[in-house]
């Protein structure tokens, strides 16, 4: 027999991290579904393609410029996938390539966050060139300062100053997050939904069974999310890790999932389905920022707090008029801040200072350079359909179809 | 390299856990597509809240209680995933975090299972207090009973009697079956379902394609469920044991397919889809008691008996004006009891005598228990909506919101 | 501890096995999205009837003779699965029972993509009974010329004359466009759609949210079908393999997705959906003959020329009135050619002469076989709905049920 340890244990690693990226690809077909089940039909064929086109871009963008950006090592130029083990580890005890599949795949989630609140109103092509930025630039420069342990502009290291986000509350959904508000503020809601006497009128979701589909598949791509985040799994610590993190993702997931309910229940006297799926959803991302601490009943808690967190905000949102088809600002921006906050609680690493340091830092770097980026771009080739288009839905004049051209009976 | 052989066999039985569990999880989003898509589009954003609240609870009683009772252990307690090997095997050949997953999102396969059968007239909240009860005591004590190894209340052992349900067709489906069975003698048939005359009024459902997902995702999720079932696969013997497990659950299912569609063609002259869709689980439920002993054609035969057998159930249940909207009893119920019957014909280490033993056991504790539970929650909380809320649908005066507000086009 | 360094590869590399298969199962619900949104509502059940009906007959059928006859061993005589290591590799490096599931889910997908190209005016059972022919007999014999490795009816040998097609851009995709063509032939278009001055009709899909599901459920099982054919996975080596397939894999697709959508909006004004879903599809078969070799950076480029070659060969189909409802045969036909010519870019083990042959011989193969097959069962059978059948729909007449009964508002 010619396998050594080292080469199982370097081929374990390496299947770990490719199906862990299989199932972050995988949340890409989450967003889309989400999404799309909480629109209008007749904004829904164009969310479909900014889904997609989001992740083709990313994907891209990240192998020519973000990569190298955010961890150096030169990929593109080096002809990673041709050579093999070739990467920045030496020697490497995983195949680079299945590391770059993983963090690229991270960095579509991080842009699938912005499509949901902009839904329903912002050009489809103002927002694909926002996305090459976010991809190209904006993500891998904070990931450059948390991920990467490179200094901010040379000022600062986060990791010294005990800011711990494991998987990515902050990196990733924060960061999401602050760049879709930086867009939700400068396109403005949609038509019809806040009155002029102060009401907040709700647009309902056009096919809430896609919705629940699209919670299913993100909560099932988190295992990989979360679970190859530990970035390791061929030996006892790394594997009692994983499975430690797997478990904790479900259970804050599920303790999300009980506490949006109760709370909705309470408030509004119903099981307010979209209020559910947006439990587990920020049970997920808070506990992203440190799964492999808790005891699975803290991370029900800990969940379940984002869970109850996730309604006040979505109505909070809705006071200040700040238009979010899907909540992705609170689940992803508020949740992922208690996620954040959360961390300390159950691991010493970790400080409340730190953390708040790193999240002041991505918060105000991706809003501030996406505001200008959106602000950019919005001069230069405009952010919003026209009144009419919006009335008559982006899908026709933005991709030429209806997504459901036998089943609409109401009026556009 | 530090890693010994040991190291690596207990990372891989460990990741080969976590992947499995997140399939067997991912069988939630299959319940959730099959369901809703089976009902009518009035009663589907309550089958979906159903769905995901089921499984919440599943994970979380499961946690707080219900592992404990199955396996001993004390996961609560002793705060298991904090601590990594601390389980109840010595020394530990896998994660317990692990293990615990797996464990855990079979319980809410067998609780998803009711959901179906009750259907567009139980009350959510009854719905939901039958769910905590039936995962954190129903399933955990016959579970203590079966793969925890316990006598039946200091009577009997099963296992000493010949009993082996190797993933649990009747453990998890004709359990989930029973439970659904109680509840639904307790509220009755729909509204219209059955005639005065005699006459079985079909009552469609509304998106075949969603139902035909779910039955996809529910076949992928089997090979987590069974093929984990084997409980570990770093060995030559463990791995070809999982590589028979996934060949045979796939024939099984694709038998299941077959005779439900010549069965339905000879009977009511159409391939009829919900039938087929029907044989496929019937299949993948009848081989889940021995997936690892028959031959891959013996397996496809299993599976089309499976799949011939349900679509006779769901004609007799209709018969006997047992209402059951998708097929739920049947389907786990007649096809689980027709797996365990069938795992002598190829394992020699069970017998009829044990099988029937076990079959009688799990059913008449589930349905007893489930019955005085349903019971219970009738007198106290009421079981079924009124009839003015089941003609307007379940979605509104539970949920708050319709599945599809923009498509349904016939009156309600 | 008794595990051996053996024992441990042998285990990962049959667990690598297994993960890859159930990804390719779970492409079968991805054709079955992609299909049934992208026909109109009154085909849909009968084209979700196929899908599920195809897998099912190809998974039994391989079983019975197509596994043997395309690589000998004597599966279905010798009780593979009963026995374990009893395969044709001696000594086998892993469990001949997942080398089999993977080889039969590689036989559906084959079959799956004819059913969309004679989608909404096929019988059934005509279809039925193709789908036994292509899969125990058309797609083994050609699979004995490339991977099984025999000589071309005694000819010549495929391989020794430069033919390399990695994953199957035309043992599975171009064979599954050429029985599809020769079908579509013998069929006619759909009533319609060429109108008697040469004007072409569109057709739009009815749920275009399902054939984006669809295109993303592919996607990621490409995965599984592109990664698992490197056939090992438990050493440095085959490990690297692996991730340079996944990473090519997917940079591929998101070049045919860019590519798509920047021809069509060039093209058509629009940013078109469904010629966005089949750029990636267009992607994702382009790299299949050649995944490992290039550098990602190539591999996103010969997902492009996928993503633009689509576009084109969908618009000459239709100028010459071949109807394909899905783009079907340009996604896997044309698509696949580009793939197979594309390999000795990056591949000096493959030449331009040898994929032309291999091409060649796969095409006429598959397209003339069909052809007579599809007669015969057009002379015995017929092949063709009756004209007031395809207006009504064929869901009713072939399945006794519509797919959304509650929704369409169109007439029929």
């Amino acid at each position: 027999m010619e396998n050594s340890i080292f080469e199982l244990q370097y081929a374990l690693d390496t299947f770990y991290f490719l199906v862990s990226g299989a199932l972050v690809m995988w949340m890409a077909a989450g967003f889309a579904m989400l999404e799309s089940g909480l629109v209008r039909s007749k904004n829904t064929t164009e969310i479909l393609t900014k889904n997609i086109l989001t992740y083709a871009i990313a994907c891209t963008m990240y192998l020519i410029v973000g990569y190298d950006l955010m961890y150096g090592g030169g990929i593109f130029l080096d002809g990673l996938a041709a050579d093999g083990v070739t990467g920045a580890e030496d020697p490497a005890t995983y195949s680079p390539s299945s590391d770059f599949f993983f963090q690229a795949v991270f960095v579509a989630a991080t842009m699938s966050i912005v499509s949901g609140a902009v839904a329903e109103r912002m050009k489809l092509w103002t927002f694909a060139a926002f996305a090459v930025v976010m991809t190209a630039f904006i993500y891998p420069m904070e990931g450059s300062w948390t991920w990467g342990g490179n200094d901010v502009f040379g000022m600062y290291n986060l990791g010294d100053l005990g800011f711990l986000d494991f998987a990515g509350s902050g990196i990733v959904h924060m960061a999401g997050a602050a760049a879709a508000l930086a867009g939700v503020l400068l396109l403005g809601a949609r038509k019809g939904k806040y009155g002029p006497n102060g009401q907040i009128n709700p647009i309902p979701g056009a096919n809430l069974p896609l919705a629940t589909l699209g919670t299913f598949i993100l909560w099932m791509g988190w295992f990989g999310f979360n679970g190859g985040s530990v970035l390791a799994t061929a030996s006892v610590e790394s594997a009692n890790a994983v499975a430690n993190v797997y478990l904790n993702t479900n259970a804050a997931a599920a303790g999300g999932v009980i506490a949006a309910l109760i709370v909705a229940k309470l408030m509004f006297g119903k099981a307010d389905l979209t209020m559910i799926l947006n439990g587990a959803l920020a049970g997920l991302v808070a506990i992203t920022a440190g799964p492999d601490t808790p005891s699975p009943l803290m991370a029900t808690i800990i969940g379940a707090i984002g869970g109850i967190i996730v309604v006040f905000s979505i109505i909070f949102l809705d006071k200040v008029k700040i238009d979010d088809p899907v909540g992705a600002i609170s689940v992803h921006g508020t949740a992922g801040l208690w996620g954040l906050l959360a961390v300390p609680l159950t691991n010493s690493d970790a400080s409340f200072s730190g953390q708040l340091i790193g999240a002041a830092t991505i918060f105000v770097w991706v809003f501030v350079v996406s505001l200008i980026v959106w602000g950019i771009l919005k001069a230069v080739m405009g952010i919003r359909v026209s009144e009419e288009e919006e009335y008559e839905g982006v899908d026709y004049v933005e991709c030429g179809m209806e997504a459901y051209p036998e089943f609409t009976n109401t009026g556009k």
